[in-house]
């Protein structure tokens, strides 16, 4: 296991041959767009390249994969891309988790196991990494590249909005449109649509949202009774978790979602500096500073109770 | 009156001394942050400059006038800007109608009365040509009017979401970011905090959402007694236009917001091409295609049924 520059991951993509790319489980517009770049841009060098998703990609992003139809070969190298660890390659974990060649990732807490590690946390999404990376390898940036890249960068800014963003994510925003990047549509798809069952589930979970710490933590939570209730599916979920820190005072925002195998799935967003990496990790997650998630078993209550007591400590 | 380019306003702007630069009514981000910006880059070339503005700055702009103070001179230059007509200098109207020198603008339906009209529809908003402008004077951006520019700039995009942002508006954001302008602080002032009162105005505004056209019109509303129930004043009303448009299917988002002189302000917003500024200027209003306003007076019934009559006719 070595970490590598960059300039070492362009030559180890260039050199090889017969890729699988790896997403995370649950997986966002970064996680997609970075691999969906990659594998367009190996496949433009003539070479043989898969996408392997863990889970059903969200069909708001079925943009992505307009031009993608799978290729029949035998995997040679393994890349995985915004995965920070074994852990969040969900079911593709036990096929891949001793053979990954290149881990591409921009988050700071990134603990994977690869032959080749290229982490560069100064990044506001892995999309940004992929960019610079295919401009190292001289791949011509197409339409369907400019798309996935803008979609990684956008969604994992919050559409360049939150503190993530640097002036090298705007230049690069400001490239891909020149190169045609359908920039609008993706815009809408991505931050402008609700459907009417969102907008229902917004409201109910409205009515979760508790005050903790004085207003400095903020939580709601979804339960399956309620996702079952609206018909609610995981296009309706996404984005709830930047609601609770918006509030004014909020410190912390913690977001708990039910699922089928009886765990919360948890995200926190922090604003001032509040580490939501560290928080996370104590309950085995992590991410970003103020940006992260983890998974607790246990009921609405237990779960809650442990947050809360955790967040207390903290603020 | 003529018609004027960038490099002419520059050097208009460069000769002469003692601006009083104006705004529009109900000033946002955009009219404060060019005019803001334009007045410290004239005082940094050692000219007199004040901001004149048409009622109360929203508290939350605050940041952009801390290094701000009224200087005491007489007036030999009135520029506007972000004003697309007269009607909109509101009570600033009656003293400076008839002595507008410069109208700095970015509405394609300006209708300006000036002496020199420098006008460009392809900006995102009036802080971009601005910025250009001050760049065509050899200004040296210091980081008040970055920030005053980036103001102009992210709040007249949505954060760089609307179909109205370019690859310039991303390459501005880039060289002003580079040059310190806090734009962390700016978003999470502009679009990621909202006060208890705003959220509770949001559910209350959601319960008043009306479909019509099959779905292709939302329209949703706030009466003064709303407002008052909930001590919700401008910041709190800030945003709801955005609402109605981002449900699914509708391609026209109407808000009305009633005022104390017993008319109803209008926003629309549209997708896919239609036409908001016809629509509104059939209620004497207009704006860009797709973020238009008007007002009209009226009561709540009157005005919703004025509203979706036109509405009918174009969807």
């Amino acid at each position: 296991m070595r970490m590598i520059t960059l300039t070492e991951a362009a030559t180890l993509l260039n050199e090889n041959d017969n890729f699988h790319i790896l997403t995370h489980r649950y997986p966002d517009g970064d996680t997609l767009g970075s691999a969906f770049a990659l594998c367009y841009a190996l496949r433009t060098l003539g070479k043989n390249a898969n996408v392997k998703v863990c889970g059903k990609i969200p069909s708001k992003f079925s943009y992505l994969t307009e031009n993608y139809c799978e290729q029949d070969f035998v995997c040679d190298f393994v890349v995985s891309v915004d995965v920070a660890a074994l852990s969040l390659l969900g079911e593709l974990e036990e096929e891949y988790k001793e053979r990954i060649n290149l881990c591409i990732d921009h988050h700071g807490s990134n603990s994977m196991v690869a032959d080749n590690i290229c982490v560069d946390a100064s990044c506001a999404a892995a999309a940004e990494i992929i960019y610079v990376l295919l401009k190292a390898m001289k791949v011509e940036i197409t339409r369907d590249i400019a798309n996935c890249i803008y979609t990684g960068i956008s969604t994992d800014t919050g559409c360049f909005c939150y503190t993530n963003t640097t002036a090298q994510t705007h230049h690069i925003a400001a490239e891909i449109i020149d190169l045609g990047c359908d920039f609008a549509l993706i815009n809408r798809i991505n931050f402008e649509t609700k459907t009417r069952a969102k907008l229902k589930m917004e409201r109910m979970v409205y009515d979760t949202m508790e005050f903790y710490c004085g207003g400095k933590c903020a939580i709601i939570y979804t339960t399956l009774a309620m996702q079952k209730a609206l018909g609610a599916g995981d296009d309706e979920m996404e984005g709830l978790a930047s609601i609770p820190r918006q509030i004014e005072g909020v410190k912390m925002g913690i977001t708990m979602r039910e699922k089928e195998d009886g765990t919360f799935k948890v995200s926190v967003r922090t604003n001032d500096g509040v580490n939501a990496s560290d928080f996370c990790a104590h309950f085995g997650g992590g991410g970003h500073v103020a940006a992260s998630g983890c998974s607790i078993k246990g009921d609405l209550a237990t779960v809650k109770y442990l947050l809360i007591k955790e967040a207390e400590k903290l603020l």
